[in-house]
């Protein structure tokens, strides 16, 4: 059997993968929860569904599994600070969100107002990976906002990279 | 039930998502496959395990299913040309390869030399989601190149994003 990669091996590596910042939260019967991911990706549009990746030692882990919905807010670049707020800089969830401007997206969800975009999803099913579990979202909801820079991880630093091409009308 | 959004809303709403393009390769007795993805993404440092999406209507399917390994090339700036010749651009497998430089790493399959971070993968798991197949990996290899710019897919462009932090020093 080959052996794997070490920890320090594989997180060097990860850190230079140069990616996206989303916050993810929920909110229903269960309580409000939130935290910092860059673990995320699309999985299908046959179903619209995607997936994010949550450490199961979180202790938020079974407030998102009892409330069965999840948002991904794709962050814009002045988000840096409250990306570092949902990583754990801050510890009150109520001070997370203070932090913010959020309304409700179809499945209860906090939506920021000035995300790059939202994805509201329904939770589909859960598996567990090694010490993650992977929460597999179907899309019932999106939010998007013009023309937004997006703040990226990339070395270990936030970083922001302007949306492409023509210049949209200003709103 | 809560309906799902639309094929295109989730389209144009994926596109805003600003992702880091990478080349996912195979080799090994069922031949040798690679295609572009952006649809990647870290599950777990404890093993090392990261994740791709694959769709499951590709004709490649079966030889990443036989060969049981794969390799995350994350691309640099330079390789957009690549990046949308294994995207479909070049539909024969050898001219794909031809027009870049590769080597095997511990599972055999193909590196990309010049690439930002290559992650060499045994394949642990497979699930059906939609149309797709999520791919776990477990990392058995890696290799890094110093300080390179990535290459980035926002709003349907290729962007890049320059490595922040000290330069570091030439080589």
């Amino acid at each position: 059997m080959i052996p794997s990669v070490s920890q320090a091996e594989f997180r060097a590596a990860m850190a230079r993968v140069c990616a996206p910042v989303n916050i993810v939260t929920t909110d229903g019967a269960a309580g409000r929860g939130g935290f910092t991911a860059t673990a995320m990706c699309s999985v299908s549009d046959e179903p619209p569904t995607l997936l994010v990746c949550m450490n199961g030692r979180s202790a938020q882990c079974d407030l998102f599994l009892a409330n069965r919905s999840f948002c991904v807010n794709v962050l814009s670049a002045e988000h840096a600070v409250l990306a570092s707020d949902f990583a754990g800089a801050t510890a009150d969830m109520g001070a997370r969100y203070e932090r913010a401007d959020w309304f409700p997206l179809r499945s209860g969800s906090p939506a920021l107002v000035d995300a790059i975009v939202t994805f509201d999803c329904l939770l589909e099913s859960v598996s567990r990976v090694g010490t993650h579990n992977v929460m597999i979202g179907r899309v019932v909801d999106v939010a998007l906002r013009e023309r937004a820079s997006a703040l990226l991880y990339f070395d270990r630093s936030y970083v922001e990279m302007a949306a492409p091409g023509p210049v949209a009308s200003p709103r």
